[in-house]
């Protein structure tokens, strides 16, 4: 179906946007999910303004091209990978933070800006971006709408669709619409704008995002840490948090894999003698917050915390947080990472802490686990030797054990990664066949022709 | 095309379900919006249970006969208005209040329940459900949920679709979905959840929702109250008060039209000087709560406030509160009510006052303001009498005219009431011809024949 789209599109944009060398190609295929398939493109193009995606969305239509659209790459689940023959779209000179508004408390940004760019720009005038993902450093804001990403402090404030307000989007027929509003309420027509986000590059291509901000918080939070020497232990603690009305910033656990990768990497002196570390923030303000830390700790201690106490090092907390989010890359040193990203019900965590440890003793399987505990949001890490295929199938049963375990608990398959290729049959079992048919039906009404990003979600 | 829908409804549902007296369906033909057209319908049945609402979809596609559900009927835009021919659902038997989870801080619910009764039995259990539309105590969380509902509190908040995490729905078909997760995040699929909610029942028929709830607050909310000589000055006051960083829980302006109606109807001592009343409620525990409420006083004071003070009388603050409610019904006895729901960025609330008075004075139509300022969500109130067809064609011309001028301020023409027939025209003004074709391709996609609420919002 391909009829010489690179010639069309090199022949449109300007002269540099399109890629066509393989081996440069070669670093726009795939994102961060290394168990997740990919194939090659024909050419790689990066737009610079809104009218170039619409091009590109044009002369793929025209030609019946696959359209790959991508961030920064960070993603976990596949759902950036080139299919054979595509077009991929790389955001990443879409990076003007266009408007920061203190005053209706609101940013326009281009997809490509990263995360952490944003969140400095408006810190300057005040502001504050609280959606983190652990990626945030490196990730794009585009890819987060595109993932519905949500981070540490979603606990409390939130994931990525309650902060977009509007988008600016390149449709399947290379059309530019607005959808959502500016405003901090609307109730005018279709939310097309909360569909689009979440929706993995697979309804439109957003070319411009409108974010809610909020005021940047007065002081840093109050950390409260936990010991513990089993997962369970942990889990109850996280159900006895949930269960006293406190709302931590964040509520994270760490275990021993994780706690044990970081340090072998970094040698921040982090304690390994722990099964699990429980790590919360508390943002309240003043007295209030003293007293919502001190129960936080209370809970700790009620579920059986071999240690729990409130850091009053700030230095400290901030290695115990910088532990947290280099896990992830910590473990990926040792090797090819499959990631989970199930959430399930808050008192929920402790059972599914138990069958995730059950999958990996019945399979053999050494499994990490990193969690936003406080959300019920779990990423079990399973580190697999390149090569190693009987390691990997016993990886993947393990896999597909924790998936059912989460759908049985009532859970989700993706608390904020995204299904892209890798949760595709977690998604169908989750949601059975007549959703599956509603989001065919949707995908069909919004790109008919299917050229955006296809095979993935759906 | 109707082919005996009542026979066959009569026949398959329990006695007395099915009602077609003329004189009963009289009362289930429209909604609080006087100035919507509404039909005749042939039937209103009142289902007890999903596979009742099930049955009711079925024989409608079946005959295709066109569905309205309706909740209480508190809707001001016509959404729940009847159509000629048609059935109309009524949630008002669904009334089970299925579970209340404190742990995990979940209620799930059927749609005829009405919001102050979920409030007050999650309260009894510790928990709050925010979402507060001022018609919280006959509304149902069914027709917020059609409506996407806003209220008072969603300053701090949210609205309704912030707190719904899953939805059952009979879907047009006949075909029974869940949608979302009772998870506290969830990223797998599109997010047909955030597009059911506002949809006002064009897209399918809710009959479970799982909501989102928090703990309850530990104290009374501080209340400020200022009085202006100018809508202009109150504007400003809003203006500030955002950009102060302070996040008020409700911050709410009442106009002298409304102050004196709800005065003349209820005798409650209010000062009639005032040209705008503004109240601010801050909910931030201790001391930060009360800098906060400082802050709010000094916003008001900078912005000319001819009165600004802190209420240390609580049952003063809820008499003033009460009369923020009180003020749409009070309105009403003096005649017919048209009512806006624009919202704008809140720094341009001043601009929009300025051009709802200007549209006022150039009708010749006294308009009484009531808004949720602190969201830039303003509700001009037009009272018209019975049968004066001058004074209606004017205030329509008003009407139309403070549309124009709320999207040309980047606002929308409804924050919280949703779109039903009255705001129909400002909604392919605000969002335009390309939006609004994605909106029939989304309605076509999941409802091909188009029975459910025909002619509302598209």
């Amino acid at each position: 179906m391909i009829h010489g789209v690179e010639k069309r599109l090199v022949a449109s944009l300007p002269a540099g946007m399109v890629v066509t060398d393989p081996d440069i190609m070669g670093s726009f295929v795939h994102d961060e999910a290394e168990w997740a398939p990919f194939g090659k493109p024909v050419a790689v193009v990066r737009p610079k303004t809104t009218a170039d995606v619409a091009e590109v969305v044009r002369a793929c239509a025209t030609t019946g091209t696959p359209l790959v659209t991508r961030g920064a790459g960070t993603g976990l689940s596949g759902g950036a990978n080139a299919v054979d023959g595509c077009v991929v779209l790389s955001t990443e000179l879409m990076t003007a933070i266009k408007t920061i508004d203190p005053a209706n408390q609101i940013a326009v940004v281009e997809p490509g800006v990263i995360n952490d760019d944003l969140r400095r720009a408006v810190a300057e005038r005040g502001l504050w971006y609280p959606p983190d993902p652990a990626s945030y450093q490196i990730s794009t804001i585009g890819g987060n709408v595109a993932t519905n990403a949500g981070g540490l402090c979603c606990l409390k404030y939130g994931v990525t669709r309650d902060y977009v307000l509007a988008l600016e989007v390149v449709l399947a027929s290379g059309k530019v619409v607005r959808l959502g509003s500016p405003t901090n309420k609307n109730s005018a027509g279709y939310d097309l704008r909360a569909l689009m986000v979440g929706s993995e590059g697979t309804l439109g291509v957003v070319t411009e995002v409108t974010l809610r901000l909020r005021p940047l918080p007065a002081g840093p939070p109050i950390t409260v840490v936990g010991f513990f020497d089993t997962l369970t232990a942990a889990g109850d603690a996280v159900a006895a948090v949930t269960a006293s009305g406190v709302i931590p910033l964040a509520l994270e656990l760490l275990d021993r894999y994780c706690l044990r990768a970081v340090e072998e990497w970094k040698r921040m002196e982090l304690d390994l003698d722990a099964a699990v570390l429980l790590l919360a923030q508390v943002d309240t303000p003043g007295a209030a917050g003293e007293e919502e830390a001190a129960t936080v700790q209370r809970c700790f201690e009620a579920a059986g915390a071999t240690e729990a106490m409130r850091s009053d090092d700030e230095e400290t907390a901030e290695a115990l947080f910088a532990a947290r989010r280099l896990a992830y890359p910590a473990l990926e040193r040792l090797g090819p990472l499959l990631t989970e990203d199930v959430c399930v019900p808050r008192t929920r965590v402790t059972k599914m802490l138990e069958a995730i440890e059950a999958a990996g003793t019945r399979h053999g399987v050494t499994i990490a686990n990193i969690a936003h505990a406080g959300d019920g949001n779990l990423h079990p890490l399973f580190v697999v030797p390149a090569g190693d295929d009987d390691a990997r199938r016993r990886a993947q049963a393990a896999f597909d054990d924790i998936i059912a375990a989460a759908i049985e608990l009532g859970g989700t398959v993706s608390g904020e990664h995204g299904i892209g290729l890798l949760k595709r049959a977690g998604l169908a079992a989750q949601v059975g066949p007549d959703v599956l048919e509603l989001y065919r039906a949707v995908k069909m009404a919004l790109d008919p022709a299917g050229i955006l990003n296809p095979g993935k979600i759906v």
